[in-house]
């Protein structure tokens, strides 16, 4: 088609991966690939490169060996090679930090950039290229768009990350979230004690109700991470997680149950490892109308919005979630 | 953010409504409204306009009463308003026949262009605008994402149509849904004994596999109609659809079964008012890679393509489907 | 085979049916029939007879219109029909009250006999011969086993009851299900704070892991009803009923959950017209070895078998539940 | 209670167990524990003793390493010790071969008594006694109802076997099942072209539909063997169970589909070491009505009680099934 010349500007494909640390990553592997069902890609020295069974880039879950359980990276892919470029020239026009990571940075990763959200000072890294390396013969799937076989409790693709920050610097990342990076609010809620306040957001720049959610910590604490969810194939699944993951000695948040914010189920539950929250999703709503308005959650319906069936989330002052880790500064 | 002036060109959003001409209108209400669970939003004379209960538009589903079961239009709503205009200039330029249809042609719908695709003469129609009323009060949902409860057997949105047309233009029409449309080829396969020929092809301008599919017609015509799918939360949905319905007077096609195809679990039943196949879908994977590649499916795991498990398609010479309806021409 | 003469004395078949007093009899109606998909059998003046999908019966439940939300009985069929009389005979030599009720006391049920169990006073009634009646021809089903075909949200039979009573009876009315009715105990807690007194038994004459339960009440009363069972399919069928009943004016009282008492999966809602606690409930264990020994749930343990994962139940003083309706007296 | 003094006589409690002879010890091994999540509790030699996790009994399945694939016994759990003695002695007065085989002639079991089924041949094992290993700690369970954790497919316990016979045979072997061993007929049907002959027979002592059933095998030859089918918790076991199976190199039978015929979903799949064919079963119905009558299935509903919905059974002429296995001689 002869479209006309224009360029679009650089854009977010998705959120593609997510770098825990972890004090004991033998216990983290065996959590991830043994249980939930990943395939460790790569492993060298005290990194393991994992991705779930619909996912062919090399990997979306590193784990990083170290003392501290915090995260290092939260990793999204643009939609082109140039648009990493474009975008760290953004930053620098608006004064935000960032520094250039070299290809390989993360194994089978190109180059990246890294910058800390204005405000909440999240780590993230932006990127393109990514191999796509065929797994082991012995798991490989029938099925042309599974990387690996299903396998475990059936884990088989990131799904989105949710951030937490203090009240007084969500609002700020919030917006720049929408004005710089492009993501569309699609759900959100206000502290009910203080409007003026975001609680928490759900954005996207894919169809998904969210690929990140941002909300208010329970202390006054930038770079909180809330948890990193990973996409199962329905509902039945996240019950059959739950009856597992109860009879194992790991800590079980909460769960099962249904969110009506984006009315997915959920099971959240902690990496033995690290303690990092890991929430298992399945379903929810898919957003094709582009006259999409947010849609705002208010009390006393709020919290049907948290939990719409099922076992409550835990949730602290004002409504807010509890964090588990901290975040890493900008260099990586 | 301060984006570049620049104009992407007119952009479909979505598969967004078919208009099915039933020769027993009363019968094929009772079917989408009191079995599958589908809202009648509005009934003038012979027409009828229902929705799903996630869908906020006036309507996905017209029911249009007429001696001949055909397909009136298959509707696509594009992203801007402009986007109308833009693709009838297009088509304009291609030379490509196109009508204007007046703003309510469609209740609750705005301006609209109706063509054929170039050699499969499906009607397809293109509008932005559309009403989205508030259901009546006694089924709305104290979920924010739902215009009304869920009821029946579940169907909560439209999901994609399925087109066929003569091996002689199959060809044709799917390059023109690529290169006129900005659909992407997402996975394909050729005819075994023919295979410059497509003997199907999944297509999208979603991160879904396919908003619309065409393949072979197993005789030689244009402008069949293979099916439309309405979307269910789980695959249980589609185990509970298939005993209901089975118990039922019902024609029913096929499965439970899951496609390796798309990954997504189906079943196919008829409309009793009209015979049209109607198929319920649930799950399936959604593609954010930008880099994606179409995957084809060649013989022996064809047969794993159209069927992972469960009951088994109909297929027809060639491994083509059996269509069910022809389609109107261009006048609507 | 030539088995020799023996009388192995009168035996329970199965928990069989409940009459439930409602102040409001239509609503009661709509409840069970139209939302849980019952067929209504029959209806003299301010009784209902109800029956679900999977049972031949002519009823399992009685709706009975009166002014106060009172269990009126708690129906229980004989293996055969001279057992009606033995155990008649039975309660006569021990002391406990009892009355004969004649054929048609509840439409289509033969002769029964009613007495009130000794501490606990819930109103038993014993009964052998009832109809079977066919379905009307609309709604027969053409899988042989059921009488009607799975509509609504899918309730097939009724599956147990569980009663209440005084920490000072419980004891007593335990023991004496188990030596004079045959029930024998399968899962129990004794009360934490006082280990001589069961705070709950799970009872049973079938396989199942509880036909009958007991357990303390919250209250120091007698007679106490907390919830008749009704079975569904499937786990996933007490989501689907989660979904929709949060979504509709009725009281939600606990759920979706999976207890480990029994490892079955529960909703629990308030009739409408009534109050009266229902339970939807699915799968389970089924018991077949002769030499099982009753399990004994202990702090800290015990609040896995409340809740293995999900909602959690509303526990009253001493980890009892909160009954919702008193029984009716002796006469009926 | 005082009961009157009686003997009932001998009664089976259910079917307990069954030894499968297999070519390749080890991969059986792999497929019933690793893949569908059993126990190996022994393993003296050549024979391994497994069970599920939901069952206490030192095993429900050996594998013995042999050079033909065969059955070597079908086992039976009585009610009581003496009843192995009591069946042993009524065998004697009707002339039915029988031969005792001694405590721990399978490991954990006691004494039994071996006979063949008058007609079909089949090789039964009577025994009451058995050992209730814990489990390795490392897969304990929380709940008590469990010997271990679920794991891998999660199956959880033996169902039922499924037998087949000669056309000439079918019926003596039935009757005698039910005149002698106290089976009763739940469901059945007749040959279509010869109605004088049992074309399948599904016969229980539990309120199961069937614990066992008997049918016309293909071939006329007695002793056959169609499939022991292994009990998981929900219809969606089922579908991830051919979802992975599916990807695997194991030869998939039939399935998932849905039995009209118990209401049952299934899954049909061979055991990679032997190939006799394994069922994966979920749900169905149970029978609590004392006064039950078989129901029989005709044509044309016939078709229905083999698939009700999914992917339909291969059955071979005259609507019989096609068989696995031989079983072995009196002689084990």
């Amino acid at each position: 088609m002869t479209q006309p010349e224009y360029d679009p500007g650089p854009q977010i494909a998705h959120a593609a991966s997510i770098d825990l640390g972890t004090p004991d990553l033998e216990r983290s592997i065996r959590f991830f690939r043994d249980l939930l069902g990943m395939e460790v890609v790569d492993q060298v020295g005290g990194v393991a490169y994992l991705r779930a069974y619909q996912e062919f880039a090399h990997h979306s879950l590193v784990l990083t060996q170290q003392d501290e359980a915090r995260v290092n990276s939260y990793g999204f892919r643009v939609k082109r090679k140039q648009d990493v470029e474009l975008f760290h020239k953004r930053f620098q026009e608006q004064g935000v930090q960032a520094v250039e990571l070299p290809a390989g940075h993360e194994l089978g990763r190109g180059e990246a950039v890294r910058f800390l959200v204005p405000g909440s000072d999240h780590p993230f890294e932006f990127f393109h290229d990514i191999d796509k390396p065929l797994a082991e013969e012995s798991i490989r799937s029938k099925v042309l768009s599974n990387s690996s076989r299903r396998r475990g409790l059936g884990v088989r693709r990131l799904d989105h990350i949710n951030l937490q920050t203090s009240a007084g610097t969500v609002n700020e990342a919030e917006a720049w979230l929408q004005d710089s990076l492009g993501f569309k609010r699609r759900e959100f809620a206000r502290l009910p004690d203080a409007p003026d306040i975001i609680l928490a957001s759900w954005l996207s720049v894919t169809p998904q109700v969210h690929d990140v959610a941002i909300g208010v910590a329970a202390e006054e604490k930038t770079g909180q991470f809330h948890h990193v969810a990973f996409n199962v194939e329905n509902f039945h699944d996240i019950l059959t997680a739950a009856d597992e993951i109860r009879d194992l000695d790991i800590a079980y948040g909460a769960g099962p149950g249904k969110h009506g914010i984006g009315q997915a189920m959920y099971l959240y539950v902690h990496d033995p490892g690290s303690g990092h929250r890991i929430e298992l999703y399945s379903g929810g709503y898919l957003i094709f109308d582009p006259t999409w308005e947010a849609l705002e959650w208010k009390l006393p319906e709020l919290a049907y919005g948290q939990t719409w069936y099922g076992d409550v989330l835990d949730v602290g002052p004002g409504g807010s979630f509890l964090p588990t880790s901290p975040s890493a500064g900008l260099l990586p």
